[in-house]
């Protein structure tokens, strides 16, 4: 099956069902995703719909999906007009997250999903937050303690708000303006690497309308940069590309957009900005 | 938006996902799916399915679609292999009856979904199977008492059970071999048709192996031509066809299939047979 946001389309969800059908699955069938994100977002959703639901279990083998896709049962796949427009919640009956998967990742994969375990930490862990001010040296060490943390946060928000109703767009930290730089940089940027940068400018807007302090901002941009992540967004990358990018995927007539801003390492407040144009 | 089994595939719920994105549809939208039950399965999963589920509502204008495929939340599509293989779970938020509609339908049409309302009184409403025996003009004249009875009966089997573990299976009742005859039929024979053909087939094989009387077999017979519907296996179709069919969607190793047999009026149960020539 391949992988990679190019193939998470429909031509490879209908693969999958083909492929269930012809190795003879039935309702009592249970699905194996060993993979990244993708690989997890689509399995789970043909798992969701092939004879009306059977169980899949995940195997996530990068970092980024160990301690985010894999959890809260988002599955689904992009449609040519936008990212995750199809899908389902449909959680896995198990995810088995070994970290001696993560020993064979390429480093800029693994830097990647650290941008994710930085977010966890601000969301809702301080320690996991100073855990990861050690570097990449020491997490690569660390890799198990610094997974099961991250999946704890995700865990505890999910538990609170399976569908996201409110709680779960803590989640977006990051998101707003990190997606839309991941777009306009034709995913050369690398997820991870595009949700720093839109932490770090994220924070910068927090603490230009006063939610967060001048520290909070030095905290998180240190933390990234301690892990070979970037914070600025690239010089070639036009602000209206991104703020027309940020526009995509919300309703027509919607006048603002919902951030998630950290207000202090452990605590994020969700805010409606009409002016976008501040905050980059 | 085309409707008819020939339409519920893929390309037609693609259809209307990129409907839903032209229109603007978002998380809370609403779709109404005005039509048969082709039309309700494809839009009911297209909802379940858009921005990872959105609400819909059915409103079912022929009888078929109003005592049966409305209710339950089963929706779906097939693909070339077989019918209903990929589906979800979503039920309507609101199932809007109303017979008059009924009264826009070809005869034919109505007559048809009758075998489904004869099948619910079989299951578990003996009044409601006497009712029926007041034959076709009588139906046409008290639609909305026949309509609610036979809706009544399938919201209470499937409440009891949603997720079709054991009960919902009495709803299979004339299916078996029904489906069979209608795919071998070309779908020259409406679903009701062949339906009608699998109640009376299924209720002789009941009193063969000694779970029901004669007298059962003959009053179901008598019903069924009553309201213009068959009960005999077309002349000109294969019975080592209709068995190859009633094999096809089963498990590869299946040695038995579950049949839901009259046992009397408004008495069903499940019954593994592992010899098919034996039934027809």
């Amino acid at each position: 099956m391949p992988a990679g946001e190019e193939h998470k389309n429909l031509e490879t969800v209908n693969y999958l069902w083909k492929s269930f059908l012809e190795n003879g699955l039935d309702r009592k069938s249970t699905v194996i995703a060993l993979g990244g994100g993708v690989i997890g977002d689509m399995t789970g959703f043909a798992a969701s719909t092939y004879m009306r639901g059977i169980d899949w279990i995940a195997v996530p083998t990068t970092l980024l999906s160990m301690v985010d896709a894999s959890l809260g049962g988002k599955t689904g796949f992009d449609l040519p007009e936008g990212k995750n427009l199809i899908g389902a919640f449909h959680p896995p009956k198990l995810v088995l997250a070994d970290v001696n998967f993560l020993k064979t990742l390429p480093e800029r994969e693994l830097i990647s999903g650290m941008a994710e375990v930085v977010k966890h930490g601000i969301i809702s862990d301080p320690e996991l937050f100073e855990l990861c001010k050690n570097g990449l040296s020491w997490v690569k060490d660390n890799l198990e303690a610094i997974v099961k943390r991250a999946m704890a946060v995700k865990i505890k928000v999910i538990e609170q708000d399976p569908y996201e109703k409110n709680m779960r767009a803590t989640l977006n930290l990051g998101h707003t303006v990190g997606h839309a730089v991941e777009l306009v940089s034709k995913f050369d940027l690398r997820h991870g690497e595009a949700i720093a940068i839109g932490m770090a400018v994220e924070a910068k807007y927090s603490a230009k309308v006063g939610l967060a302090s001048q520290s909070i901002v030095e905290a998180i941009e240190s933390t990234l940069k301690k892990l070979n992540l970037p914070v600025e967004i690239p010089n070639e990358m036009s602000h209206a590309e991104i703020i027309k990018a940020m526009r995509v995927d919300k309703k027509k007539n919607a006048k603002s957009i919902r951030f998630a801003l950290p207000v202090e390492i452990g605590k994020v407040e969700l805010i409606d900005v009409d002016d976008l144009e501040d905050v980059l």
